[in-house]
């Protein structure tokens, strides 16, 4: 048995732990990154990045198919070429997940451990079962899985996740898609806009990310015009059958359909990856999800030797909020005890889908329970639909939602769908960790005709709500038209 | 003859004159708006709003000539429809009008006054030969007019301004463009895109808004690799030929040639409106292009009861600024002689080109001037030629300079060329309009995978320079792939 000694062992060799290495590296030569698995992030390799190059190829084809109201007129077919499709997405895909190996390959051997690991005590880990690593720290950087009810095994190769679907080498003729959450969103309305046909469903109506109740209506009324959504499904039954898979649900009319489609893919969430690792050995304090609990502002465990970053904190599983908590906890684990908070950014959240949909700051449910009671805070709103610039493009689907505290007039968060609002969140979450109030934001300059005056009309609102400023009366008098 | 008497007049019913119309009504009820031609703004009419409607057209076809990467496949042709293109341009353009003009009918109509203004004394203003107004205060907000050599208007109507394009009802098969600005650029791209053949013509060698040599090469480089553009052009003909314009130029190989085009589109520059106002008869301080001196933050001229503003000033012909500039000058006009002053925001500019171009701030000419001389201020640069997110959507061209202060590490502006330039504007503006620092920029939110984080990339790099922080070394190990 091999024994290893060392200051910090860093789990997992995604995107928290790279920066968990990093971060620690800065301060002690003693650390070694123990990956169990293949290198390559979540991110590169099932995430982020496959699912925007899916969403491109959707993009030109979704715009190709719409040109006639510019005067635009294609005169053919447009064809889909699956292979084609997918071809270009894991190339790019690969290219991705190379530049992650070319990084972790210049990590100095020495440093470098692979195996699947188990805590044997709290500074105690054992790799395999060729390895022992006493290290005095440990960050815990295991990432996360997706996750769905057992009983869907029984579909066999026929039920696939996220992962599987940038393995295609073909796109599929038909696709079931199990969760109308952020990923459920991106993947199907990229397969439906490339031809595929799709088949959403939810539990308890939730769509998307949001919580502020007309938002999540606008979006799922938008989605359900493209495609079949149904938020609240009642499915009665999934089998094989055949080369397919056999769906009997209960259509939005109350009628009993049954469907046979390709593939069910569950985009039902996913768990943190901390369920392996022999943390029942040690006397670590969990969440009710069997998460180590830890201080968002240090990444400390209840073990004051151990951190955790990343998916595996179950904390904000997002790739920016990972790179911050591997480098929060990477530093914290190589300077101990002698630990400091590390910076936390505003919140910012950004679905690709068409519209985008986005979450700044705190959301509607965060603002209701911490201002709701005492009738502190007011809500700016705007609808994308009139929009000039929106109008302009053919992009004018959309509603944003702004939330403004009374009194100090302080900018608070923001619930969008719309077009480019990546954009308007970026502004926006800028503004907010700048702690602006509603006030000086309207006093920033804004180009003319931007999808960004949409969100000037909306704060205009707000500021009126908020008893600060008037209400905008005529864009004309005041921004020019379409403003 | 008709006499009015009352304390404002506002001479010119555009985007500048409806907002100072409202800002001086707010304080008090004389206030009367001269208009001398037809309601509706330059931005509605000519502007903005219809420029932005035919580079919608533009883009969609563009996207549909270009799907073929994606794996999407057009088996037929994309057929340009000139008329339908035209048609949706005028139509929504008339529909910006109208929204203007339905705005216009809401004032008062004893507010409202029709034609063409003389100054008789700094009080008196004659309109035609119908009234006399005597105002205590005027604000001059003529807008301004295209300017191109006299010679030019040999060719009769084969020349034309960007005003003509909007009134066209089909697409005409070729057009020549004097001037590579940002009119230019904007129709002579869109027209390309639209299968019109255009040739672009400039002198000195400018190109688009830019102060930056390099920013201003990457973008010659990148128009002339799309269409015929010589930004140092030796044009040594031109002249009617049947119903066509024969052109005689030397190409940038040096060869002579000769092209015969439909139509001559000059967009050389605009000229403010005050030529013909008798400003003459008053002792008005006039600047070295004949345009009345006025102080920015007031909008006052040397005559202390007359103001001007929006494109009428010469300060900076752009809609939002002259929304701004309008509500100084009215409301100064309402209040004097007590005249305060009125926010003036940090600079942004957006050309709606593919890719955008922008400005934020000072310009690199303008940073040059003030700190060059001491080394004072570094540049941040980054290239979206591998950005992750431009390169997943093909949108990979475009560079970026960013300008910061040695010793304050403050922000002082940014020249860009690049995908989605015009949201990099505004959350680029909004932080120089907030004094940050290159540091605290980097403090603030980035999602995954944006093209922020292209912008990101370079704060690093002016951060180094700034000697303020490191430079970005292994994306891989800190913010992900494709940061």
């Amino acid at each position: 048995m091999k024994q290893v000694n060392v200051q910090v062992a860093v789990i997992g060799a995604g995107s928290a732990g790279l920066s968990a290495y990093r971060a620690a590296k800065q301060t002690t030569d003693s650390v070694v990154l123990i990956e169990g698995g293949t290198y390559g992030t979540t991110c590169a390799r099932v995430g982020c990045m496959p699912s925007k190059l899916l969403i491109a190829a959707a993009e030109v084809a979704h715009s190709a198919a719409h040109t006639e109201p510019f005067g635009i007129v294609i005169d053919g077919q447009i064809n889909i070429d699956g292979k084609k499709v997918m071809q270009r997405v894991r190339d790019e895909r690969d290219r991705f997940v190379g530049l992650v190996v070319d990084a972790i390959d210049e990590i100095d051997p020495q440093d470098k451990l692979i195996g699947n690991v188990k805590f044997l005590t709290e500074t105690q880990l054992q790799l395999d079962d060729h390895t022992t690593v006493n290290a005095q720290r440990v960050v815990i950087a295991t990432g996360s899985r997706p996750t769905y009810p057992n009983a869907w095994d029984d579909l066999g190769d026929k039920l696939i996740v996220n992962d599987d679907v940038f393995d295609w080498q073909d796109l599929p003729s038909s696709v079931a898609v199990f969760g109308p959450g952020v990923i459920g969103l991106e993947l199907g309305q990229s397969l439906h806009r490339l031809g595929v046909e799709v088949l959403m469903f939810g539990m308890g109506g939730k769509v998307g990310p949001f919580t502020d109740p007309e938002i999540m209506d606008y979006a799922e009324k938008t989605f359900s015009d493209e495609f079949y959504l149904d938020a609240d499904a009642k499915v009665n039954n999934m089998q094989l059958n055949g080369e397919l898979v056999e769906i009997t649900y209960i259509d939005k009319q109350g009628k009993e359909q049954i469907k046979h489609v390709e593939y069910v893919l569950a985009a039902t969430g996913r768990r943190p990856n901390v369920d392996n690792l022999g943390l029942e050995q040690i006397a670590i304090d969990f969440d009710d999800r069997g998460v180590p609990v830890a201080d968002p502002h240090t990444m400390q465990t209840s073990i004051s030797s151990i951190f955790i970053a990343g998916d595996a904190s179950n904390q904000v599983p997002l790739l920016h909020e990972a790179a911050d908590q591997g480098k929060i906890a990477g530093r914290n684990a190589a300077i101990y005890p002698n630990i400091v908070t590390g910076l936390r950014r505003s919140a910012i959240a950004a679905v690709f889908t068409d519209p985008q949909l986005a979450m700044v700051g705190l959301s509607y449910q965060q603002v209701t329970e911490k201002l709701g009671g005492c009738d502190c805070f007011e809500t700016g709103s705007v609808s994308f639909e009139n929009q000039g610039r929106s109008r302009v493009m053919l992009k004018n689907k959309g509603l944003l939602h702004l939330y403004g505290e009374q009194g100090t007039g302080r900018f608070l968060g923001a619930e969008i769908i719309g077009p480019q609002a990546e954009h308007l969140a970026h502004l926006l979450a800028w503004a907010h960790q700048n702690r602006m109030t509603i006030s000086q934001m309207l006093e920033m300059p804004f180009y003319h005709p931007v999808i960004e005056e949409g969100v000037r009309t909306a704060l205009r609102d707000l500021n009126a709500k908020l008893k600060l400023g008037s209400a905008m009366t005529s864009e004309c008098m005041e921004c020019g038209p379409g403003c």
